[in-house]
């Protein structure tokens, strides 16, 4: 059972292009495809990836073999294109390999195919104050699949949406995260209260402003998403305020590309601290991806600690960071809008910074829940809605 | 009220060194200490840590000053050692802070300071097949604050430990697993049952041997501890194998740091699928610290995806994959033992690769519980008990 169906392990390899040909090379094959692509592939990466029901256990679609399990300069005995179209290896051991074209051409790795498939990859969309902000309606996200999907896309390529007519029940923003997939927890519990209280254990939990911020900046993990859902907002203040920290981030490494890569490079600790725990991180501000695109803003001014660099460094890092600082209180960064009770923000915790203008409990209640899910699991979830 | 009370935020800063001067320069303050240490301090690093009420909000202990909303170039007006020890800074806008000498040492970034504290930083003990198994009864555990912090730091350091006299209740892994902290979800749950199922959705619900693995290296921060608690053990075989990742790495390192290099540089995608969920993460094997260190091991071949490098690097990552994968193999780095019910093992997952052995479900039944809890809290737990 080589068959394409076998390795569908729930995503489809569309046959795009046919193979026309097979040469064997020393310790490669090298295929040519009908639109004259030439992908060499290396003996031991497709004895690695056979798909046959020996090498790969065919209820979890896991492998089985490791490469190791097979001599190092294991070679063909015979290649051939067969009548359906397939690459078949007979292996000088006596095995033999079947590989789909369509499975093939989506996992080549000549140079032409790995740059098409990064510049098939989703693309961030940067934003400022004048941002449309991307809405939807609850009810039609817990209904209706498409729509799930065109959130889910928002809050992956622009980080910032919010939700309207939501119940104001307390705990009902479960039902909507939970279309996503199980929250993520934290010291702070599965759902949190956003309220003013006596013995706060965090800047949060009072009626200050909080200047823009990353939640916990203080774990090694930042969440990915969070939402933040108003059920009751009679008290004067305390507007949201976004900013795309991708968007600061960018705009600091042009204008001040030392202040940028300090941010990048300079490790700066976190904190937070109550009777029962002691959270500490130490990271840079700004992470960057392999391709050195800025992957992560951590932020949050009132959970840092007192810089701990060498003495040579300390100006360059303060300079950085007063530069980064300023940049997020620049009005054309600055998207604010008071949420009214039934609506709730989500977005990308580790993208867009948040704040909150002070308010004042002494003119009314303010109440909002919040939660976490991870990009893993919005990522996920993208991929099964798209198949 | 500056005293060092004000600012303790749960942590002691006991006063090892009095100061003896203090001298104005530039753009800092030179401090002398009674040991003949030096310790400069930035002008804007003392203005940005003032642990005053203005400052710092004493109820949350965090800062409601940013450091843009004074000047850059701020210098003192006034500064001088008062009788209780404490160095005082009258700013030129009137602002007065005053700093602890405890916690000004505990602080301090001359260049013997921050050797200092890097020196007293916990160190790993690697091991091999001979390790001496860390083992810890449940009971002392569950109400023995200075029994369970000897375990914490054990995990930490070792990375691999055994708690014996577990109850054998489904579920009751819980009550061990929340002495540190809450449990890390994942989309096998909150306590995930390994046992063979027909309608397996991973090779870990099979009877099947199982190599040397992380468990999640698909997520973007895989678990940072795992627990394996035995309740029914009758079937033959499945025996837990423990090997010291970073002891491997090292190993690597040493013999063939090309390959080293090559498992720390070329990103590898990991991928678990089932009819709910597609998660698919892309890093390297070997991640290493800030210092060089290595930090982390992600590693499950039944999970990983088709190597995706450059055709000219695809040699160089098989070599360096393939000699990583035989150094587990080697019985000079594995540690055997079968669990016996009311047995548990707790191990680092990110340093410490677990394997089973192929285990025969007609000979008996085979029940384990499972859970993650996260590095995070581990360290936030020793700290409160340190305390």
């Amino acid at each position: 059972m080589n068959s394409a169906a076998a390795f569908a392990d729930f995503r489809r390899y569309p046959r795009v292009c046919a193979l026309t040909a097979a040469s064997p090379f020393a310790d490669r094959i090298q295929v040519t495809w009908a639109d004259g692509r030439l992908s060499p592939f290396h003996h031991q990466w497709l004895r690695d990836n056979c798909p046959c029901p020996q090498c790969v256990y065919t209820v979890t679609r896991e492998q089985v073999l490791e490469i190791v399990d097979v001599p190092e300069d294991l070679a063909p005995g015979a290649i051939r294109l067969d009548a359906e179209g397939c690459l078949c290896v007979d292996w000088q051991d006596g095995h033999r390999s079947r590989f789909d074209p369509g499975w093939l051409r989506a996992h080549a790795y000549d140079d032409e195919s790995r740059a098409e498939r990064l510049a098939g990859k989703a693309k961030r969309q940067l934003w400022k104050h004048d941002l449309q902000l991307p809405v939807f309606d609850y009810l039609t996200l817990m209904e209706d699949a498409d729509a799930l999907l065109q959130w889910l896309l928002a809050v992956r390529d622009i980080g910032l949406t919010q939700v309207r007519g939501v119940p104001t029940e307390p705990g009902s923003l479960k039902q909507l995260a939970q279309r996503i997939s199980f929250i993520r927890e934290s010291n702070f519990g599965v759902l949190f209260n956003v309220q003013s209280k006596a013995d706060a254990d965090s800047n949060a939990y009072t009626a200050f402003n909080l200047p823009l911020h990353s939640d916990l900046p203080t774990r090694e993990l930042q969440p990915g998403l969070q939402f933040l859902h108003c059920l009751v907002n009679d008290a004067d203040g305390g507007e949201s305020i976004f900013v795309d920290g991708f968007a600061i981030a960018e705009a600091l490494r042009q204008e001040d590309p030392e202040a940028f890569t300090a941010l990048c490079e300079i490790p700066v600790e976190f904190r937070n601290k109550d009777r029962h725990s002691d959270y500490r991180c130490l990271a840079p501000i700004i992470a960057l991806d392999a391709l050195g695109q800025v992957a992560e803003i951590r932020m949050a001014n009132f959970l840092r600690g007192p810089f701990d660099t060498s003495v040579e460094q300390m100006p360059r890092l303060y300079r950085a960071y007063r530069r980064f600082i300023a940049l997020t209180r620049e009005p054309s960064f600055r998207l604010m809008q008071r949420l009214e009770p039934g609506q709730l923000w989500c977005f990308d915790n580790r993208r867009t910074l948040h704040a909150r203008n002070a308010f004042d409990p002494a003119t009314g209640a303010r109440h909002f829940q919040g939660c976490y899910v991870d990009r893993d699991e919005l990522l996920s979830r993208i991929l099964v809605l798209q198949r």
